[in-house]
């Protein structure tokens, strides 16, 4: 069962409580990506000390690494994992239906290859959804039909009846799933997949094909439209935004999950994000800068390490420095939902956001 | 101030505490290699986590990376690590003699090009004592000449020599210095070089030039040696020794105190420490094994995580298991160390040794 409590609203933002089958996650959250069972160059320990209660792993990826049986014999994602937050699986059709990858599409069957070792997979929208359970995920994402950015109205029209279709076939295997809208950047197909969602009667709702390319004022117009489409009482789940300040901007307009590699794979390219904005670590004004990455941060990174001796780690190719910024990045985010939702609590989310905003940019 | 105190002995093998200006530390003791102030994939939390107690970095490469000004700037090589622990520092003298090295030797002084940047140093060894200690660590070691193996007596005699002379300067420089016997495997030299040390009058003695590619027995004896020239009286450290067999035996031959790269090396080439002898964990054997690595070891990694998610994440190219592989290595090691000190203290050592040497073979 998913669950979402709203505890206050402040104009369309939102602070609540999502509840799946028992396990539970303060809102607006934050979910670190887990592509392969680890978020990358961190440990489940590291995910508790950090406070994560959601994380996303990636179908596609385990069902070819380990494999479902090997997950399955643990126990479980859960298990194998040994992480007792709330574990949603993304369906991999982000990265089933892509161009110029190697994939047959044959009716509702989507037929690849193996990138690792070349052996052929067939699935359906019902398998996709009932190999999640068998990872043991706790939320299901429905398979959904991306189309690229940018994309013609009858790329946006094949991909929104797709992924209509597809969501209708999933929604019959029962479970807690996210159904996603499609439609591009287009207001009349963008709305319409929101409605179909709606219509299909999921208990969570996500935002699809968002976040890749398109200018943020297309992005922001169609949350707009996700925002007066999708009813207040179900959660809603923006994919694939990890920077700060676009999380804000979500949150501003009704949404209340979301999840990217953003934070972590910033880290391991020296990014960090700190409230007056980003540093690049291993620049040479760090060198001797005995003052941690953030002196408002409160991660373990922060506390107990200095700027000069992550900087000599980056430049030793010290691999160490790589979970010690994973770490921080995370932090921030953490952070950053957390005061968040304090600020929609209070009735101050404007202010909050347009402080962090001039700060940050 | 570098004292030991013995609080049993049992034949040859000793078990008491170091001392080193008010850090303390039971030996005997492995410390883990932190080269350029990092433990590989470990932070210092790791390090206390596991109840590492001493560590040794090396001079020679924080010489070149960060530079003495940038861990002087920090504060010292505690402050700039956040590790409490006793620190010792390598001379280097081993990175620095070696064949095919570009190093000239003009009397006492020895010059070469760094390999990052090309510029280069000239280094004597009272410069390697002072700058040693600049970078603040506890305990200094020799600069000394290391013969390789195999060596005629000609390189040997001159290796001898020259390791007392430079050995003699070192000392001037007051401190808490370890003197360095070399003398390869030949028992006039090895004795020589173990004499002069104890004649310089050195409050730590260590024992160098082993474990570089001669026979075991070659070994041992030279080990047998030492234990009669050495006084009792003196910590004694065997650099560069980290199989656990090895060290069992050496213990048994009235060894401390030793250092290597050789757990965390094996735990990022996949090779993992058991009581019943080392697996390769990216096995196809363990991808359904949902035990630990060792099921009789209590440390973080064998507490939260099975073979199988290990053996995963190798083979996802996930990061996050080259830090649980070496948690795992270095904490095997750690209690190794503990048995062998309890062992010893119940005047039990050979039964203990012989028990876990026909486990582990």
């Amino acid at each position: 069962m998913i669950k979402l409590e709203i505890e206050n609203t402040d104009k369309s933002a939102r602070a609540g409580t999502l509840t799946v089958d028992g396990r539970k996650c303060p809102t607006p959250v934050f979910m670190p990506v887990g592509t392969n069972a680890s978020v990358k160059t961190l440990t489940s320990e590291d995910l508790n000390d950090l406070g994560v209660k959601a994380i996303i792993t990636n179908f596609y990826h385990l069902m070819m690494k380990p494999g479902i049986d090997i997950v399955e014999n643990a126990g479980g994602l859960h298990e194998f994992m040994n992480y007792e937050g709330i574990i949603f699986t993304d369906s991999g059709g982000f990265q089933m239906i892509r161009k110029g990858f190697d994939q047959k599409m044959d009716g509702d069957t989507v037929t690849f290859k193996s990138e690792f070792d070349g052996s052929v997979y067939e699935i359906t929208p019902e398998d996709c959804i009932k190999l999640q359970r068998k990872l043991g995920s706790d939320v299901q994402m429905c398979l959904d039909y991306c189309p690229p950015y940018p994309a013609d109205d009858e790329e946006l029209e094949f991909s929104v009846n797709k992924t209509r279709r597809w969501a209708e076939k999933c929604k019959e295997q029962g479970g807690n799933i996210f159904g996603i809208s499609q439609g591009g950047t287009d207001k009349k197909y963008r709305k319409q997949s929101c409605q179909d969602m709606v219509d299909i009667g999921f208990d969570g709702l996500a935002i699809g094909g968002l976040s890749i390319g398109e200018p943020k004022e297309k992005m922001y117009e169609m949350l707009d439209i996700t925002d007066r489409t999708y009813p207040e009482s179900k959660p809603r789940y923006l994919m694939g935004l990890g920077s700060p300040v676009d999380l804000l901007e979500a949150i501003d307009r009704g949404c209340d999950i979301f999840d990217s590699a953003y934070p972590t794979r910033n880290a391991r390219h020296r990014s960090l994000f700190t409230y007056q904005g980003t540093i690049n670590i291993e620049n040479s004004q760090f060198k001797k800068d005995n003052k941690p990455i953030d002196e408002e941060c409160g991660c373990p990174t922060c506390q107990n390490y200095t700027r000069s001796y992550i900087n000599h780690l980056c430049r030793a190719d010290e691999l160490a420095w790589m979970r010690m910024t994973s770490i921080h990045n995370i932090h921030f985010l953490m952070d950053l939902m957390k005061r968040a939702r304090q600020a929609i609590l209070d009735g101050e989310y404007e202010t909050f956001k347009d402080n962090f905003i001039s700060r940050y940019e």
